[in-house]
């Protein structure tokens, strides 16, 4: 941390960063803001800065990819292991009478700011007013991910499992972090125990449950003043990713599909997993499954898409998402379906269109001739 | 074809194409020669040069990966369908005294070369010395491929499928081809029928009995002047070539495992086929299977690697081979582990040592932090 820029300099840096593109001014309302959109002269991706106040993006966490010789590598003090979520992070702050959520590039997400009294007690902002929040939102119900948590059947939920504070780059202790998220009730992510670096056995144990939920991983947090992390995946979240990706594949980064497929070959090495016929046609079927369904739907529509819902609390917040995920989409194109009242909330209903398999698929049902 | 520049334009452009290292220099034994490796001011690639003497490079031919609109796009007069093999393609040629077997780009195989009389008859040379003999060689005794057509059992096969002249950047017409095909009794590849534009059902028979039987697609050739051509894969070649691919799968282009699966996909899709448990572990096996065995020969032997074998008639020509592989292989580093007498062949033994993964998989299981 100790790298990272004084809130002085972050703002000092602004124009040039503007000039260059990145950092953006944006305005949530009538909030204005700055966001830094990619690291940049060791000032974190994401950090956003309201008036002449910084509130700092969240940090990178390694990943290991072999357990043992990760943790014996990177551990030198016990460390906490808490669970890593299959959702979206954010940074929740107040500025001023508003509590806003920030998505993990910096900008304001209309969709979890609209939803916060939902899902953790604001009360903490009254007494703690310098502190920024940081948490998963997960859950089937979202505008940006496919995939969601299997113990999350509907809507969203929020986990927080770090606490910083607003013109300070690192995080507040995890006992004090334990002890504000118990004074204010907050929603914390489970905690699965204190571990000292040789008991890789129990953690082996832990990782296996976690594998077999379907649940995504664990994040590694030293009980030590450097406050050390590493995260550590399931073998099968890997598959829920590529299940996720599959009519999104052609706009993905080229290693998407190999680094999961490696991680998953890493994961079951290591943990002993026979590659059984349950394994392979998990993985089959997620690869595959997707696609199939993706050249069935342009066949009926000549175009493929995913359609997304997500409820919101004001219908403003859902029209504000909208024009930001237009806006944002550089590639893929965004329909709006519906937007009606159910229940105590508006329902949104989009289409994320994805314009390189469409396209492609447009060719190549054609009959088009490819030389490769 | 007409586009494709005379044998002395081909060989007045070598100067500079060899200085752009467009074109390389190189001897097999006391023959020298150059070569397009690259296709070059539409000199197609592959192109060999052996004094006055152009032996042109084999055209790429265009894949539909849609059957049906494919065939419809593309097909304006009856076609043979000929059976495409899973191997490597060689044109032969008689220089002076000697029957040489140049690769797809435009080197002397010494391991083709050193096989042909277990091949093919070669007296069609003597009848016809300008005649180049295009054929594929398959089997899993090779030095190139992992994988092979299921129907070889051991060693290597040919299968003639177009016949060109030197200094001539065509092929000769079907009919001349199957004339001297049988007249000089050379193998040729399976001829599958001969099919009108608009009996799609019978290609499509024809396709889904070679996918049931692992085989690699169909080419098609117009009976016409213009002699025009696509190809046409089964989908489980896609899961073959897959599995095949597992170890290198760093080293591939990155659009090579989200192609097969689309093809795959569309092959599913277009022939009714259910996307079911067979299918489905049938492919998430190439993938897994592989992957999993490289990251325990690492455990074991710190190197992924595959071991090849092929047998020689010559001990030189192996030797030949190995050095060629040697110098041809800039990412991949070759082992020689044997070279004995067995039988009446020279049985040469190599690794194909893969350092990507080798480097990353070293990385990985020493604990490294992955920032992505």
């Amino acid at each position: 941390m100790s790298q990272v820029p004084s809130p002085v300099t972050v703002i000092d840096q602004l124009p040039e960063a503007l000039q260059q593109r990145k950092a953006l001014a944006r305005r949530f309302k009538d909030i204005e803001y700055r966001h830094y959109r990619d690291d940049w002269r060791h000032i974190p991706r994401g950090t956003a800065v309201f008036g002449e106040t910084v509130v700092y993006g969240y940090p990178h966490i390694g990943r290991v990819l072999a357990l043992e010789a990760g943790l014996k590598a990177h551990f030198q003090a016990p460390f906490w292991a808490e669970e890593k979520i299959n959702g979206f992070n954010v940074r929740i702050v107040r500025i001023g009478e508003q509590v806003l959520a920030l998505s993990r590039g910096g900008f304001v997400c209309p969709f979890t700011t609209d939803r916060l009294p939902d899902l953790m007690p604001l009360e903490v902002f009254t007494r703690h007013p310098d502190l920024v929040v940081c948490a998963e939102v997960a859950g089937p119900d979202n505008p940006y991910l496919e995939s969601s948590p299997p113990f999350i059947e509907e809507d969203v939920e929020l986990f927080v499992f770090d606490l910083m504070r607003k013109n300070q780059a690192g995080f507040l202790p995890y006992r004090d972090k334990q002890r504000l998220i118990e004074t204010f009730n907050l929603p914390p992510v489970p905690l699965h125990g204190y571990f000292h670096p040789h008991e890789v056995g129990r953690i082996r144990k832990l990782m296996l449950r976690l594998h077999e939920e379907w649940r995504e991983g664990l994040v590694f947090k030293e009980d030590s003043p450097r406050d050390h992390r590493a995260k550590y995946v399931t073998g099968n979240i890997n598959i829920d990713d590529l299940r996720a990706a599959a009519d999104n594949l052609l706009d993905l980064p080229a290693e998407y599909v190999t680094n999961r497929l490696l991680r998953l070959s890493l994961f079951v090495e290591e943990h002993g997993l026979p590659v059984d016929a349950e394994l392979e046609r998990a993985l089959g079927a997620a690869l595959l499954e997707g696609l199939h369904q993706a050249v069935a739907k342009f066949r009926r529509e000549h175009r493929v898409y995913t359609t997304f819902r997500c409820r919101f609390r004001e219908r403003e917040n859902a029209e504000l998402m909208l024009e930001h995920l237009k806006r944002a989409s550089h590639q893929v194109q965004i329909r709006r379906r519906d937007l009606r009242r159910e229940g105590d909330h508006w329902l949104l209903e989009f289409d994320r269109i994805y314009p390189s398999l469409t396209g492609m698929l447009g060719d190549l049902l054609a009959g088009r001739l490819v030389f490769d």
